[in-house]
């Protein structure tokens, strides 16, 4: 990963206020963490009403939160008046999401003028252990 | 698409089954329609809690209910004693979800003794007028 | 699939003129077929030199006939000084690739100002019958 | 990326065995570089007959070297007497393919029992300089 220069200064106050009026954050339970140039960190926890018929998390749940990520982790590169939207992405299911809580670490591979491409390794913690449970590749464009 | 022949006479009992013991598909309002061999559909009404910041469906809910069509239209196919689980995705945002309710229409292509291959295109309907709003390409596996 | 309106009556001479200045077409021994506003079709003759180890077609190889008909079908919808690239695409390989002749059927889902969206499906024939044995979803950008 | 354990200490001939008998990389000029487990590099020359329209190394062809090295990064990890076929890949083309030579840079993500998944940066290089010009993410099976 290349290290990036924001257009906006303000990037990181921009991405927070966005992501406090996405009303599915708060249904989920989702939590913003870090917020860098080019890198955005979800936190959600888990629960049992956002699983599936097994018990593990829904991949489309693990989904919502990589996609957010990435989205946030292309808009910090962004200037202030811009916006950002999924294109479309691949979401890889490695292992069962079945851990005490999720950690989506978007990471932006490139930055154009029009379309921002970006990777998000989704993380299971339980206690102090970690494992990716899932990995996206997704295609944003500037608005 | 291809006809396809069930393995198992009582699919459409299983699916709806299983269908019901996921906590997700009730926490966001989705509800099972067609359940047939190689095909499956689920409606998924509008809701605001479910949108990101500009008042849209969340890309990652349009999943939730695709993922979950595309699951059981290869579960559809398999025996009776047999479980699926999705592998990998990519899913393409064509327009807004910004419609009163969104239709998944799942559809096998390949189904085969391990791996099968699915796809699932999102309409978004108000009133009487429908448009493509996300298609899904999936492969699941049989467990 | 829907229907599609032309912004240049020439397209179709267009996209023939450009087919032919691609050498990797004429390496691999590729062949235009239809050309119609949205649908592009590409004939390419097994060889034993563009296998793998298997003998099979190489996946790769599929996937330059399926890239370069999707691209095409983007192109059949845009006006005349317009040029077209892949973003990116996700295949699928569905069958081993084991036939006489393979023919790349692409066809555009959805043409957006910036963005086009295509699917392609091709399928191995030999003699008169024929399985799919890839199909590829791609995203292209208007340059 | 993790490291790996081989199963099969003689990974190494087989990978390059195996890649001797491909005659699409001999077609197009690819050379096997580093072989390690989980790792596989594969370096292409820029060749005007493996161009499109624009004289960019085509799409199609980035692509076929990016599979292998991801199928061969996966054989590392097997057992002496398994084979490998890919399912599906994402593949993101990040920047025009006009470089004097390529280097597919193969990891593999996580290795199953069944299915393993790898990306693939590829590098285009001029002179010293290189920078990325697409990327891809794979799924793979055993056989």
């Amino acid at each position: 990963m290349s290290s990036f220069q924001p257009q906006d200064a303000e990037f990181e106050s921009r991405v927070r206020e966005s992501f406090a009026r996405q009303p599915i954050m708060q249904l989920i339970g989702a939590n913003l963490q870090r917020v860098e140039a080019g890198a955005v960190d979800i936190l959600l926890p888990y629960r049992e009403d956002l699983a599936q018929q097994n018990g593990y998390l829904h991949a489309g749940i693990l989904t919502t939160v990589a996609d957010s990520a990435c989205g946030y982790a292309a808009y910090t590169l962004m200037p202030a008046n811009a916006d950002v939207l999924i294109v479309e992405f691949k979401m890889d299911l490695l292992r069962p999401a079945m851990s005490e809580r999720f950690v989506a670490e978007a990471r932006v591979v490139k930055a154009g003028a029009t379309l921002t491409v970006a990777r998000c390794d989704v993380y299971g913690w339980t206690g102090e252990q970690a494992k990716m449970v899932a990995t996206m590749l997704a295609t944003l464009i500037r608005k």
